[in-house]
């Protein structure tokens, strides 16, 4: 397999969200997709934000984002368009994972969502407003699908693993190969949040985050897999980004 | 009945976890205890902190007690003496709200404790881990009793509610009377928290306390009952404090 990440901007946020209730100056992350080149097709790990919805809803929180960090310039890097895409599929449907999946209208994309994450995003908790208000995932036409339980393979060596406690329905993803990735997503933002077992503060679950987090890191230690943390800017400066790729 | 408001001092805490995920300023809250005077007995909901445990393991939240501020001399403004009590009743075993139990050792006061709330505070989860801090409450002799459910009627008029969310088995009292009292406890912080429906940051299940929050409010209505809050300096500031009482 080949995996690229695509540098999909940044957003500031508290520090008591980064790490729950842990206090600190705010914090420029950064968000990203992850793109996978396999025998049974092209997949995209969730699509970043979307600009305008961000700084219509969340603009206090800075959100950066040029041309070239969108999906379609992003793909173009890799040599790809969004035609090529065979599945999307999102860890869960916050705003900051969801925004370019719009941008498949007209395709005929399989979008993938566990199907617990499909339902609390059409019928959430009050405090999951802000997190869920970004609905565009649902647009006309989508092609929606859902997986359940605790563990789906997607595709030979591609294996999507259910890890709630930030969201209902969050999942991680595991690579297989000779070295192997391990995207935990959003179960912790930051290499130092899940060496201290720290989840993010926006979370529906926490004592089910404290599980996930466990998950994480068994799952990285059976498997030798490398965890790649999705909001942690230090480790962001140190990985390939697209065009550059991983071979797992 | 009769009711005091015994004053056990204040500390401060991060504004996300008066609201949480609201950002602001630190700010001091007060603690404070229950004093029920009852045909069936005295009785007694909380008993704030204790000073050396919160000066060695929280000294950041700057906790301020005067000896005038201790559950014996709250107790002696009110002409009582530790062992006038009959029952101690937890809303919960946090750190703020247990400091005084082990001050009834050596007298036969029984201590009420909601099943659940036991049973989480001798295996909390990590994230619980300060809250659950001061083991104290479980003292040599301690005379502890559990009740359990959602409701439970601890002497004619006197109802303790099982209102989870900030704890597993944390409970809200409503005292029943011309004058209804409702002390929410830790459901939400404050009178603005409340109104908002915001939960405080540090909690074990924000879905159940979403759910608390719900019942506080709807229980205040069909009663009539004025609710009163465990940490708004604000409304504290307003409140009749003993040797200053209440009758129900």
């Amino acid at each position: 397999m080949k995996v690229w990440l695509l540098d999909n901007g940044s957003i500031v946020i508290e520090h008591t969200q980064l790490m729950w209730n842990v206090p600190g100056e705010q914090v420029r992350i950064p968000v990203y997709s992850v793109l996978v080149e396999h025998d049974e097709g092209l997949f995209l790990f969730d699509t970043g934000f979307d600009l305008d919805h961000m700084n219509r809803v969340l603009p206090f929180e800075l959100p950066e984002r040029t041309e070239e960090q969108t999906i379609p310039a992003q793909l173009e890097s890799c040599g790809f368009g969004l035609g090529d895409v065979t599945a999307v599929v999102n860890s869960h449907l916050h705003i900051d994972h969801v925004g370019g999946n719009q941008l498949f209208k007209g395709t005929d994309v399989r979008h993938l969502i566990h199907e617990l994450e499909l339902a609390q995003a059409c019928n959430h908790e009050p405090f999951e407003f802000f997190g869920y208000s970004d609905k565009s995932w649902d647009y006309e036409g989508a092609n929606i699908e859902t997986f359940s339980g605790d563990e789906f393979e997607l595709a030979p060596g591609i294996r999507i693993l259910h890890t709630p406690g930030h969201t209902v329905g969050h999942c991680s993803v595991l690579l297989e190969g000779e070295q192997p990735m391990l995207f935990a997503m959003d179960v912790a933002y930051t290499a130092t949040a899940m060496e201290r077992g720290i989840q993010p503060g926006f979370h529906h679950t926490p004592v089910d985050g404290v599980r996930s987090i466990a998950r994480v890191k068994q799952v990285a230690e059976e498997t030798g897999a490398r965890i790649f943390y999705s909001h942690d800017m230090d480790e962001w400066r140190g990985y390939r980004r697209a065009p550059e790729h991983y071979e797992v």
